[in-house]
């Protein structure tokens, strides 16, 4: 149950809504919107009759939400969600609305040399966001973890220099304070994606986050994870499609666009796209972030490396600052036939 | 094992290449190509020494072949296959070597008004195949199981009307003849990708061939079933990504659009993408046809049907005319970035 | 629907009933079974009304079917099919309804000497069924296609020594007629669980048929593919899970045992497990066996070769003679506590 | 790289071997036996040279280990890991090395009656370890989160009543301390089978821990899982396979019990099976209990419900308190056939 109030309504009169709800035993999350706000209802086993509220003043409509998802449901905002995250030196960068956001630099953050030379490559390219590992969950306990502190601080570095607001995953809830002091944008990576301690934690930070699906999230799965974050009072929310698990081993994972459209119906919060590590090929990178260019997906995310073939992580999958170059001609030619901004 | 001739060599050079290499216990494949002829080896059980062949008058060059896959392979022709289909009154159509091919009309033949219906609007809209499936398999025994012969005839007829050739499907080594004497490319589905004798029906049919992937082929047995066809002599096959089974049920399959660049650099034949069936969502088709464009594809197979409400087979997938006509304005507007044909 | 006839029913009250669901515009099926006849009801589109049938003379009951396969359903049939094969000389096999079956034999038919060798061996540690593929469905046209006609004769030599029946493998509609002179059982392989133009001709081929699973097949598809055999007549169908396709790689197959109790709930028809195409590797195949039995499965097929390191075909699944020996015994034993008959 | 020591060999001479190890830059860990001590060695890059360590004084073998899990595998200990619980008033649980443990006892703690009567019943038909959970997971945050203290209270006093040690869920690496007093065994859900944070602490926490193999974990990453909690120097682990996601959905999970044989070559820690999570269906729990004993795991976790009607969570699949003690039974059959203890 969504419930929507007049452009007019007092702040009074949402009050009012609120602690009707509340008196019927449900949970009210006041949404701010550009024109007016709205009342979503949560905590109600069943249908919440339309009654209770439709008399009600200020009150414009009670809608009622049939899907599990609630708050990141279109049922519930019909609108686009813009995701606006502001850099230092009063930078801005925005995905969703018809905004194509790029999102580029190395999987991990190794060296200072080689985080300022990706962070500028992909600044001069065009990216609007510079992503970076310094906390890397790797299936081996054996294998490089990341630079951790040491990583963010480059990355802030990055930053300061290149005006790019920053993307960085958090794998541990403890370290959310720390990771959100350096970072614009929180990552959930892919093992992560149900790791429920985690998203309550980032819904907290205040910072914007970029919930990439689980290797065998459903579509459903996925949305609810979006909800966690959601639900705790964070509308900042990227979703990024990065591949599910198949039996198809020629290929890293399978990188599912045809998901796109369907959640792109299903919820107001844009969806953007990793070819990266969709494909684990640096010699389908392009394609597939043409192809989730011309899917309608908000944006990408892209690994870019200065010297990929000595990286610590994932080089395979990683363009080289020509390779981005020559990938951005590429989008900002598509953007204009699909009538989306690639700034 | 290819021996690449020089473009100068003599018949008789070639033939004696062939003799060598029965002479050697393997299988010579005679390809002719545009500027020379190569002789491709197959039932080598290891690699074979290129010095039985490099000092032979007429031979250029000896490559070795590291893939499973011979014929099909890219080490064995290097540049890209057009299939070229015939239709009546000296009509032709074109697919690969950067010429995208729009193939389109109803899942099924139902009625002659349906068929012709379809036919006509697809061919206003400027599709350059029909589609239609008169032979349909179903999982369920008690389902609509096709039009067969009368269905068969619709489709000629629709094809003389517009020009148009005609794509079916087989689903029977003994109805292979009959077939193909109505249609111009004989369609293997999904469920027979590993219907061996069945790709070896069609490989001597005569007929050009479009080979679905299996819905849990890998891409190396997707190549391993086109070199079935192709071994048996017929080099006119278009692959067709149709979507692969994965745990996702929201989409009826997973379309493996990452595949496609993978799929273009180990083989010289052409890959088309099918929406409809990779979706089974109208809603989505258009979104992933564009993004087949994007990623490379040689073509797409879209399902077309005047009336989808009221299809015996996949209505729900099915796009109307007017949809069709609106997508076909994407691609061509998508087409002149990407510098393909489509005409 | 099911019409069930009173056991003292006369065949003239049983032909009414026929005619009157023909005259409703559906399809009639006898069903003889031990104690009374039935009458299942196909071709309709929804629920049909008892009350047609309910005060025909000899009807007892008329049983409305929910599930979409009918005849395998055990709304249909609630007590077990046991599927009864006649070998030569009066010998007879039996699956299902309390006795476990254990067919053995190599994957493929190679020589004389191993046919013979592996049907000695098999018999005289107590399998009940010889099985050896003389047409072999290989991802790979460079790969050995099996003996062919030849392998048949030396499987119905082996056959007439040992007095074992036969299950055999076809793979094209056009060979049912000649495979059905050598086989008892006509084996139906993964890669042509949906070829419905093949379960068509085994369905009128008069002699048992062993499904397997499709690779990629649903439970639902399952039982849907043998549900096209048994509508053309043929009862004598056994079920067989070889395990599906999923990410995992370091098995051949994911051995889907958890489906075993599901589908003896869901159908009549005999289920047996083939550990040897389910994990791809000897030394798992004992376990995997036994497991099948403690399921509740109705029966194992098991390669066996004399010298597995030198099979042309799946050597490194196949158990030795000593092996099969020693996994019986454990059969045995498990058998006696499940209280199940194995000869 | 594993140094095992001989029988005799000194305190002084297992340092200096371990000192050594640290000379060359590697890592070592000393791994205490029934017998004799080894010393592992990790961080090296690639293959040490046995040479280093063959004639120092109390050194026995040095092992060369190829899988990239060392110190659960087992070229690093061959014999069995038996992992032994201590409950209150002196009582042992056991479980690997020949002991197959059953764990029984409530998906989710509720409420006293409920975790009482689930506790006594189990306890009744021979379960060796209670379970039940305080923090649930849930894809939905609208879901049934749990009882958390409250529950883990619960649980404590069901211990102290039956004398059963108790199995419960962690979910946050902060309530790692907490969880570990009132509870004996700490499970890891599937969902968190890559938290590698979480891993981490637990690997700390001086409690046994019970690692579900994730939904979408390959059988390397799963062990690679328990790698990281051994690293950390926690020997007692105990795998837990519990279905994996694949197309299938008639089943929740597809029970992977073709991996059992497999784990137990490949690793000396206890594995065994979920067959309420696995199958999701109380119908067809018994089934899969009895093939996880043939099948040769070390042990089974059972959901069991008083009411399973009226269970928060899961009550589909959990077995009432008769259907447990009659599963008991077969089980104990089973276990004399296949020669393993089952007290």
């Amino acid at each position: 149950m969504l419930i929507l109030m007049h452009p007019t309504a007092t702040a009074r009169e949402v009050e009012a809504v609120a602690e009707k709800v509340e008196s019927l035993g449900f949970v009210p999350h006041k949404m701010p919107g550009a024109q007016r706000i709205a009342v979503a209802i949560t905590g109600n086993p069943g249908p919440v009759d339309p009654a209770h509220f439709s008399q009600m003043a200020g009150v414009a409509e009670a809608v009622s939400i049939t899907k599990p998802w609630k708050l990141v449901s279109r049922e519930t905002q019909p609108h686009d969600t813009v995701v606006t995250i502001k850099g230092p030196g009063g930078s801005v960068a925005r995905l969703g609305g018809g905004v194509f956001g790029v999102i580029a630099g190395p999987c991990a953050v190794e060296t200072r040399e080689q985080t300022l030379g990706a962070a500028r490559a992909v600044h001069r390219s065009g990216a609007r966001l510079l992503r970076g590992g310094a906390y890397k969950p790797r299936t081996s306990p054996y294998s490089f973890q990341g630079t951790k502190v040491e990583g963010l601080k480059l990355l802030a570095e990055a930053r300061a220099e290149t005006g790019l607001p920053v993307v960085t995953e958090v794998i541990d809830p403890a370290h959310v304070e720390q990771v959100a002091e350096y970072a614009d944008v929180l990552q959930i990576g892919t093992r992560n994606a149900q790791n429920f301690a985690l998203l309550e934690a980032v819904s907290h930070s205040g910072r914007a986050v970029l919930l990439k699906r689980g290797m065998s999230s459903t579509i459903q799965e996925f949305l609810m994870s979006a909800e966690y974050i959601v639900k705790g009072g964070n509308y900042n929310v990227i979703l990024c499609e990065r591949g599910i698990r198949t039996f198809e081993t020629m290929t890293r994972n399978t990188l599912d666009l045809g998901s796109i459209p369907l959640i792109k119906r299903l919820t107001h919060l844009p969806i953007i796209v990793d070819p990266s590590h969709g494909t684990g090929d640096a010699a389908s990178v392009p394609a597939l972030a043409r192809a989730a260019l011309a899917v309608g997906a908000d944006g990408v995310m892209v690994d870019v490396h200065p010297d990929p073939t000595h990286a610590l992580c994932d080089g395979p999958q990683s363009l080289t600052p020509e390779g981005f170059e020559h990938l951005m001609q590429e989008l900002r030619a598509i953007a204009q036939v699909m009538k989306v901004e690639l700034a």
